[in-house]
């Protein structure tokens, strides 16, 4: 069967996340059961990311193999958004190479994490709701500290079993427009709740709570409690994978704006 | 009692519009509770337009009279945003003279109308589920048709009791980003379901269900079956409305920013 990759849009209030769970819905089991049921065989997806609880995708990648049967690709995506719930939507979709894989064959990941620094009616459940507003030059000049290739233990969840805890962060990038402060983030890879500790931190020095030249300390120290709050999952955004080009078999992807 | 305007954000989801209803909880009511609760006495708020329900507000202008015994402006904000609901939010407050009216004084209101052309999580009762792409240059062209004094009696709802039907419309233009098309309007007045009916009627112009120069057409007729359907109310929102400089007492708006 051809693989696609499937680029898709959450809103991840009321999802335990997007990997399956006992404890709740996750996107994974209900994408996969929509899929499954319109394509009329058991479709599994794999993502480029494992998203927490409450948080939130505009370009999540997922790769599934469908059958041959499947119409085109722009009625597909028609179809699959007619049935799919309304926090879920596919926003793209793109042929690639038998072997191709979301999450292995990612050489980069984009997130981006808003802080609503005053009461806004439209924000709740979208960002931070931290009602202050945090020093931005102190929280940039901060986040330079975080970049290039470092061992991130004491950004990541005690609770991760991961081994390798190195990281190669590209931008750590604090912009400001109306009542958002959005942090824009790029790394190679991300550890469990990385984005959301980093963000608690930075905010944390933004308050004056710690010093702005704290970050290399905490790095070095590996040691997750010197590290900050972890920061609320629905500030938290997937925003894009970046691929190799040769996985391709599309030139482009086919997105709803063309669709 | 020293007189203040305030600016009002809310998200009209869930309340049966600006104006006290008997049918359910309109936003006046919620706020002047709130407000006589934590003033001390019985507070009035006098809106400078009705927002019919579902209909959200970024800066709805509204005045009231405020005990000498009122804290500091800036306080008074906060203060009340902690006990307003998260729908309801107060983003400035400017003293006024002791006649201003937020209603009769206004010389001037502004509108956006969003609609949205593909399935977006992120944009449900935040914007006309539309799912399909108008034709932005038709409307553009069509909207010019609005400019200028005219009787708007097509485009207004026949349960209105108003006699007078002119309006004086001094800019209606749509600019497209990303999902979203807006449509800014601004006129020294508008009438009952004006803004929802203009819009609903360019987006049949612009999905070429009538011509571009229908809109002459159907002022003149002043006949409200001659335009076009009322678009949905959680498209649209009151942005702003302006005053003569005289009526203040303040020179500026003290805002959240600010506070």
């Amino acid at each position: 069967m051809p693989r696609y990759f499937l680029r898709v849009m959450y809103d991840g209030s009321g999802y335990v996340g997007w990997q399956r769970q006992k404890n709740g819905l996750s996107v994974q089991e209900v994408m996969e059961e929509v899929f499954s049921l319109q394509v009329g065989t058991v479709v599994r997806l794999t993502a480029a990311g494992r998203t927490d609880s409450g948080v939130h995708a505009l370009g999540m990648v997922v790769h599934a193999d469908l059958p041959e049967s499947v119409a085109s690709p722009k009625d597909f995506l028609h179809k699959l958004n007619s049935h799919l719930p309304k926090g879920i939507a596919l926003t793209g979709i793109r042929q690639v190479k038998h072997r191709a894989h979301a999450r292995f064959d990612a050489y980069e990941r984009r997130y981006q994490y808003r802080i609503c620094i005053r009461k806004n009616p439209f924000e709740w459940g979208r960002a931070w709701m931290l009602f202050t507003r945090p020093d931005v030059e102190l929280m940039q000049t901060a986040a330079a500290g975080f970049l290039g290739r470092h061992d991130f233990s004491a950004f990541c969840s005690t609770r991760s079993t991961e081994q390798d805890r190195f990281c190669d962060v590209k931008e750590v990038s604090v912009k400001t427009a109306g009542d958002i402060i959005t942090l824009h983030i790029r790394a190679d890879r991300f550890l469990m709740n990385m984005v959301r500790t980093m963000a608690g931190t930075l905010v944390e020095i933004g308050l004056g709570k710690r010093p702005a030249d704290d970050i290399p300390i905490i790095l070095e120290s590996c040691d997750r409690r010197r590290a900050g709050v972890k920061a609320p999952a629905e500030g938290l955004y997937f925003m894009e994978a970046l691929y190799p080009q040769n996985i391709f078999e599309d030139d482009r992807w086919l997105s709803l704006a063309d669709a």
